[in-house]
This record gives structure tokens, C-alpha cells and sequence, in this order.
């Protein structure tokens, strides 16, 4: 798919079907992740690719609203160590991510996870080191609905030379 | 350019040639950016496209390590309302600005905004309202320079399951 077309038509996605994701597109994904821009090149990032059933429904309900990772057939959390710039950077490979999965025919939503009370449970579930931050849980599969939230149009946002 | 081609050859490019950026294009690239991921669609953000050399030069010159931002014929400054998420959401609109320069055939480098001394003087220059954060300056140009910054393996990033 064209890179401005991903861009452009990325929307978040919370139903999907129930076919699993390839291993070789889940690593595709994270592949594109790892590539994504981060302060003075430091990549503080570990990337969790949780495909176990049981697992991503312990995860589900650990978060306030995030109860479709449990469907979901792929939930990604991204972590960061606690660098200056460790929410940018995890933010960046999120981002980085969803956009490879629109390439890739998968839709996908973000569920917060840095500034949540559950963000610590759910790196206990995942064994994350001491120091490492959740990021996001980024819920993934193939697309089961068509959402197009409105936006903001580009003459609201655009300011030229100066607000 | 295909999305994962797009997204996995970007790198920060801090050389650019003198050319011009098309104003359509600039407007293409907000148009990427104003369609990023945003925490419950709230879309605070605000993109100053600033072409006017002098007002480049004086950022890049309050700036401790944007000096490039005076010889790139654009910077981007994105701000956010101070939402709870708005350092997620004005990370994920530079995010996609950045990955829509590399599909136009451009390059770009993120210079730090949040969390600086300076954030608050470049708000000045470029009129922001009361309120409103600076998330990212983002130099962009027709790049004379091929960076090809090291990134750590796939291997080492992804983990299955749990860490």
C-alpha cells in the first residue's frame, strides 16, 4: 500500500476477525517499529507480541478500556526504559507500528498504558524488567468493521508562518 | 513509496539541499499528520509550517541542538492543548509527518519541543495561546545526505509472549 494512502486511512480499529496473524507479519510490524525515530538513537524500546488467548484476556481485564484485546488476535505492548525521552520514543514505534499494520490489510487501536494505575501489573504479567515503562497495548488483527472517526480539517490545523 | 518501504528507510536527515518545498506538498504532509493516532480522537494538536528564513533562524538559534533548522527551507512546529495524552498525540501527528516526508522524497529531523527550557520562548515567537505545549520542531528538506543510523536487530527487540 502507498505510504500517504496508510497514512491518510489509518482509523482505529476494536473488532476484528478471527483469522491469526502470520508470525512473519507479526515480525514485519515490529520490524517496522524498531525503525522508528527516537532521541539520539538510543531505542529504549522491547516489543511483547502476545498471541496466547489466555494471556491477552488477563490483559484485557486488567485495563479500564481495552476489553477488545481479548479478541484481538495479536496484542502488542510496547515497553521503554525510563529515559528522558522514553514516552517519544515509545510513542514514535507505536505509531510506527499501526501504520505497517494498515499496510499489511490489519487494522488496529491503541489502549494507554504509560500514566495508567495497570500499567505495573501488566508488566508483572509479562515479566518486564525493573525500570521498564508500558507504553501502549496495541490491539491488532484483521479488520471486522470500517470505522472513519471524523478529523479536524487541515485548514483548522495549518497555520502558516505563525498562529 | 509503499508504506513499509517508507517506514522502515527513514532516518533523521540533518543536511538538505536549498530547493523549496511545494506548498502542496507541506500541506500534504499536515494532511498525514493530522490523521496519527489520537486518545479518544480529541486531535489537540496544532501545526505551524514555518518556510520564512529569519523566523528559522531565530528558532534554530534558541534551540540547543536545532541548528539545522535554519538551513532546512521548513520547519514544522507542532503544539498540543495540555490534554492528558497530548505528548502521546503530538508525538504520533510528528510521527506521521515525518514518515510522509520520506514517501515525498524528503528528509527530516525531529528536534526535541516538550520538556525543554526553550519550548516556552519559541511559543512566543510563533504566537501560541496560553496553554498550548510544544511537542516537536521538525526540520524538513530535500536531503543531502544519506544517514544510515544503526539500528538494534530485530532478534533482540521482539520477544514472544513475555519477555
Amino acid at each position: 500500500m502507498d505510504a500517504l494512502e496508510a497514512l491518510k486511512t489509518r482509523r482505529s480499529v476494536r473488532v476484528f476477525k478471527s483469522n491469526p496473524i502470520p508470525g512473519k507479519v507479526i515480525e514485519d510490524l515490529i520490524d517496522c517499529g524498531r525503525m522508528a525515530p527516537t532521541a539520539i538513537n538510543i531505542q529504549p524500546w522491547e516489543f511483547i507480541a502476545v498471541t496466547d488467548a489466555a494471556l491477552r484476556a488477563r490483559i484485557a481485564g486488567a485495563t479500564d478500556h481495552g476489553d477488545f484485546i481479548k479478541a484481538a488476535p495479536l496484542c502488542i505492548a510496547v515497553f521503554c526504559k525510563d529515559t528522558k525521552y522514553y514516552l517519544e520514543d515509545g510513542c514514535n514505534a507505536s505509531v510506527c507500528i499501526l501504520v505497517a499494520a494498515r499496510a499489511h490489510g490489519l487494522g488496529g487501536c491503541w489502549v494507554a498504558g504509560d500514566k495508567k494505575p495497570y500499567a505495573g501489573k501488566i508488566g508483572e504479567m509479562l515479566g518486564s524488567p525493573a525500570g521498564c515503562k508500558l507504553i501502549s497495548l496495541l490491539a491488532i488483527g484483521y479488520p471486522a468493521e470500517q470505522p472513519l472517526a471524523a478529523k479536524r480539517p487541515l485548514s483548522e490545523v495549518l497555520h502558516w508562518e505563525r498562529f
